[in-house]
Parts: structure tokens; sequence; C-alpha cells
């Protein structure tokens, strides 16, 4: 954070089911670092519109939001940036003079992502998952021009819902799909989940693609990751997706852009 | 500020018409020699029934009120303290999970004062003013069991109305008066007012009095107050009053009463 803190302080923030500390730490470090008299704090809330309404009634700039408040949010705001619009789930707020507009800096992570390492646009994939995430990265991939895709979900449901928005197939299961890419949008692999230290996808489907994604984030060298590392694959992992779009937040709250040494110090401090 | 905020890092803050710096710079001064995870922000709002549902929904844990709020706070809350409820007037909420508590910290200082400063219970004084701060020391000194008190004020209904709670006379202006204890709760002599440099009472009054107190802190060394020191008489500044009214404030929000030395050292970095 800022050193001095005075009555000019501006005050981000975010509001989570469960607060972390990854991202109060990455915004106040590069607070402190470019010398912007912001700082950061970590909230949770069991009334949404009360929090709401406390951005508004108190000037609070930007909050971050999180599950599970990422559909409810909606209601809430003034406007949908086209990021959030398009899948209708938002995880940034900016408040400039009490007028109210939602980013979804997920999806222009995803986004973003896809570009610098150069996947190529006729790449066929498989995207594990049909939750909120899910519909973010499906979106990015379906917006990118990525038209060869596979949406794996056991839930039948959700899982058809976002392959007919995206205009993909649905299975329950890869089964004997193999695709070059691999997206993994589900808890499988995440620290402390019931599916911790597991493969998201099946060992020969893993070894038969050239790219691995994984949003998962705790931890990023989740056993997908590490696998196509030894291998020598194309991976992107959860940390990436959670750093760019928490510097895409910073971005919009400061209207300051980070350098890249900045930004990767910022990641450096936030992870220890 | 604690020098390492993280997701446990707990919220306090202002709410005034016109933030300034003293709240915000004594108590990240005394959180951070403290070593107390808590961070104070100075907020201002058009809305306050947003603010305070602010407060609440997001579980910030105490809140300094200042004009032109104190008043209108009241109906906000859940309680209100005795410091609070005597004057119908607060300065202070305290969130307990969600339980928001009201107090006054002035009322609490200026009692405080009266006794550290060992004023004699029969003294014959003249309280000048009939605002929101009038209410709380006229308050404080009936409660204290000063009876021997005169409210001046212009205002008349105002005047008439805080003489007659208290159990003092009123009077327009001081005249003849000759009290033991003049006490100026007006804006004679606050910086960037429109009687900035000027004497709170004429000046017979003045050097026929024995102890001076004026709540103005900016600055504390008031015309008033310069007056009676140069005289030798006994003064009681309005830095005591802000300070102690935080202090009280502070151990309201955190449990923790600071030692007198770093209280002291928190009021100077407030002031520098």
């Amino acid at each position: 954070m800022q050193m001095n803190p005075n009555k000019d302080t501006q005050l981000c923030m975010s509001l989570s089911g469960r607060p972390g500390n990854f991202g109060l730490r990455f915004h106040n470090h590069l607070y402190e670092q470019l010398g912007l008299n912001f700082y950061y704090k970590a909230f949770s809330s069991q009334d949404l519109p009360g929090a709401v309404g406390g951005i508004r009634a108190l000037g609070i700039r930007g909050c971050g939001v999180s599950m599970p408040f990422k559909e409810d949010c909606i209601a809430l705001v003034d406007e949908l940036d086209a990021s959030a619009a398009a899948i209708q789930s938002i995880n940034t707020i900016v408040n400039t003079t009490g007028h109210l507009k939602a980013y979804n800096t997920d999806y222009i992570a995803i986004a973003q992502l896809l570009e610098t390492h150069a996947v190529p646009k006729d790449t066929t994939f498989a995207l594990r998952g049909s939750g909120g995430m899910a519909k973010a990265v499906a979106s990015a991939l379906r917006d990118g021009g990525y038209r060869h895709g596979v949406i794996v979900a056991r839930n039948e449901t959700a899982g058809r819902a976002l392959a007919a928005i995206c205009g993909y197939q649905w299975q329950a299961e890869l089964g004997g799909l193999r695709p070059q890419m691999l997206v993994n949008v589900t808890p499988v692999g995440m620290d402390g989940g019931p599916e911790a230290g597991q493969l998201a996808f099946e060992p020969a489907a893993v070894d038969a693609a050239g790219i691995l994604f994984d949003v998962v984030a705790i931890p990023s060298e989740t056993p997908l990751i590490v696998r196509g590392r030894e291998q020598g694959k194309r991976v992107i992992t959860g940390l990436e997706v959670i750093a760019i779009q928490a510097l895409e937040q910073f971005v919009l709250y400061t209207g300051v852009r980070p350098t890249e040494e900045q930004f990767q110090k910022a990641v450096a401090f936030a992870r220890s």
C-alpha cells in the first residue's frame, strides 16, 4: 500500500465468499511501487446489496468480485462492459463518481493468454467444466475464433447450455477424443478440494495433446501442468490467469499500466 | 497502518462532510506501533443510510462520525451508549458482528479533561455555543456536577433549549459576568472560519477568569488559549479534546489501550 495514507487515499476492495491474499498483496504492492495513493482491502459479506450500496455511498473506487457473487452482482450495477455482458458474469466493478460499470477481467485474461501463447485458431480442444469460470473461458475461445471445441461436463444441463451458447459440442466424458488442446476449468487438482492431486484428463489424452491449459491457481503447478511440462508441451497456467486478470483490474482502477517487470515482481510478491 | 495487510486486516473509518488527516494518522500510527492488523480510512458520503449499510454489510469494525452526520446517524444504529444517549448525538460507531453500538467520545473526553485538569466542582463558568459539540460539553459539565453555569448563545432558541436541558441559565451575551471558567464551543478563533484569529470572549472576562477551555483544535493555540497561557492561567485545549476522543475510539475499536507515551507520540505524528 501507499506508505503515508491521508484523506485523499482511495480504497479498492474485493468481495468474495472466502477472501484470499493474492489480490490484496498484488494491488497493494503495486500501489507502493508506483507511488499511488490507494489501499486495497479484502471483504466478505452476507449482504450483497448492502455491500454494493456501500461501494456507492462510500465512493470505493473499485471492487473485485469472486464466488459466489459474480452473477448476483449484475442486477446491482449500472452498466456492463462487453467482457461481462458476453457471459453475464462479472468479476470487477469500477465506480466513477457513483456510476458502477462491471467488467469480466477473467474473460479478458483468457483472451490475452490465447494470443500471447500463440494458440492457432484451428486448434481442436476439449474444455472440461460448466460453471461460471467455464463460461468465461468458453466465451473467450468462441470470440477468439476457436471453432473446433467440445465441452466436457458431467452436469448435462449446464454442459449442453454452455456448448449451445458457444456453438460447441457437449459430451459427458472425453471418451476416445484426443484434441490438440485440453482446458481444465474444474477444481480437479486444486489444493483442499476433493480431487486435489488428481489429473484433470485421462493420461492418454494428456500425452496426446500439444497444449495444456489449467485455470486452477492453487497450486498452479497442477498434475496436468506438471505432466505437460515433463513432456515439453506448451502450458498455460491458472497463475497466469489470476495474475493477468488482477493486472487488468489494476489498470481499470488506477488508469496506470505497470511495466512487465513491475507486474512480474508484484505477482512474485503476491504469491510469497 | 499495519505494514503487511492480509485478508484478516480489519478496517476502521471516519465519515464526515470534510475529511481531515488527524484521525487517520492517529489511528494508523498506533496500529503500526502496536502491531495491530487494522487500517483506517477517511470517507465522505452523500448517502448516510447507504454508508452505514455498507459498514454493516462489509463488517467495518468502527466508524468515527463527524459533522454533519452526528444526529442523523442515531436512527441507523442498533444501540446508544450512555455517552451518546445523554446528548442524542454520536461520534463513534462500533460494529460487533453486525450489531452497531454508538458512543460519544467527545462527551467522554470532556468529562476526563475536567477531571485530569482538576477543575473544582463549584467553579462558575460560561459556555459559549449551542451546537452539537456545545451539547456534549454542557452535558459533561452537568453530569460532572458543575452547577453554576451560564450558556452564552446568540441563537436564543438553541441556547435556551440547551440551558434548560442542563439546568443552566441562558444569556445572549456574556455582559458583565466574570465567571471563573470560560468555555468556547463556537468556531471563533478557528482557522478558515469567518472569525479566525479572534478572541472568543471579551478581553476583560478572559483576564478575570482562572481557567480557559477552548474546543477549537485548528489551531489549538487560539487567541483565547494564547492569552490564557501568557497570564499563567490553567488552559484546556481543543487538541486535548480531539486527541482523547480519538484515543477512546481506538480503545473501543481494538480493545487495546496504548501507554501514555504511545498516545502522545501518536498525537504528535497525527499533527505533523
